[in-house]
């Protein structure tokens, strides 16, 4: 059976609700990050990275968030979570997730994990402060050019919409109003009301 | 036909060779970003993110390394760029390719682009200053866990290894003395020698 090591506020509850949305069945491991469990070794021979998420199947495991939610589409045909026979449309998924992973929650990690890029207690507080701004801009153009609605990729609920649906989840935290962006947050109360989303967040929250 | 924007440097590189690899025909617009070409209205038009690589197609533009390459892996199945099959195997290789966008990429451009995440000159310097370090142990990570050898993903040739190729192809640039990394290193000398490449480096340093 699959299994999700997963951290309560983290990346995680979005390759959590896909799973859900797919119908999978998969046991949960909570991770406390705060605690450091990620860097244990048991864990870091699981997964090197020392990151969550990490689903373990019987093949083997697989990390980042773009490539298990792909997996959960592509296991669970019948949930339709992707274009899956459709390579140009699979792609505009993929984009989107991609620019999540790369760019909006990296410009989020600036807010309390600068010390991934710098050591200085100056420097981090000055990514600190510009954060607001920089998650401002990638969801302006989420807003503004990503999002079909009333899903990312229009009509069909995908894989993509609980990767926002996380994300979207941390602008109040870095110091962003969510109600200036008008489509993103009616995407995350349509995606919140949904019996996935309300399952994994009253498992997560328990 | 396929029109892929690119600038030399850039990680648009790897879509490129990957085109070539695939054996599709494209056409190529070289893009100057130091001139800011890439922030220009037209471009914009076409990739709201200002960003390269775009790749235009007759349904429409594709964005986003990962996405891209997985596009060209699926829509020229014969050259076996991907294990289209195999949603696990495919999920590896995905993964490989997100982590090279938000986290190896990513530490690489806090050399000079760390105006992204923050304003103050000193915080920019202390980013540089960091960038040997965290690009290093990107590198370790690669070279210990996910390069399984001849290529990333083993004997065949995937749309990951021209992507490591490019990434790699940044390491001096970066401070990062490459041979600190044998199974990196002689990777990097087998994609560069390839014909698909050779070509490639060729095309973009005319």
């Amino acid at each position: 059976m699959l299994k999700l090591f997963y951290a309560l506020g983290s990346c995680s509850l979005a390759s959590h609700i896909a799973l859900e949305e797919a119908g999978a069945e998969y046991e949960l491991v909570a991770m406390d990050t705060k605690a450091g469990d990620q860097r244990r070794p048991e864990y870091l021979a699981i997964n090197p990275k020392g990151r969550v998420p990490a689903l373990v199947t019987d093949r083997g495991v697989l990390t980042e968030t773009p490539a298990i939610l792909a997996f959960v589409a592509q296991s669970y045909p019948s949930a339709r979570l992707a274009p899956l026979d459709d390579p140009f449309a699979f792609a505009q998924a993929q984009a989107f997730n991609s620019y999540l992973c790369s760019t909006v929650h990296v410009a989020h990690a600036h807010r309390h994990r600068g010390y991934r890029w710098a050591d200085d207690p100056a420097a981090l507080q000055e990514m600190t402060r510009k954060v607001p701004e920089t998650v401002a801009a990638c969801f302006q153009l989420i807003e503004d050019e990503m999002l079909a609605g009333p899903f990312v990729l229009g009509k069909a609920f995908s894989i993509c919409d609980p990767y926002l649906f996380t994300l979207a989840g941390w602008l109040e935290g870095d110091g962003v109003d969510p109600k200036r962006f008008p489509k993103v947050y009616d995407h995350r109360e349509r995606v919140r009301e949904r019996p996935a989303a309300r399952k994994v967040l009253a498992q997560e929250a328990a």
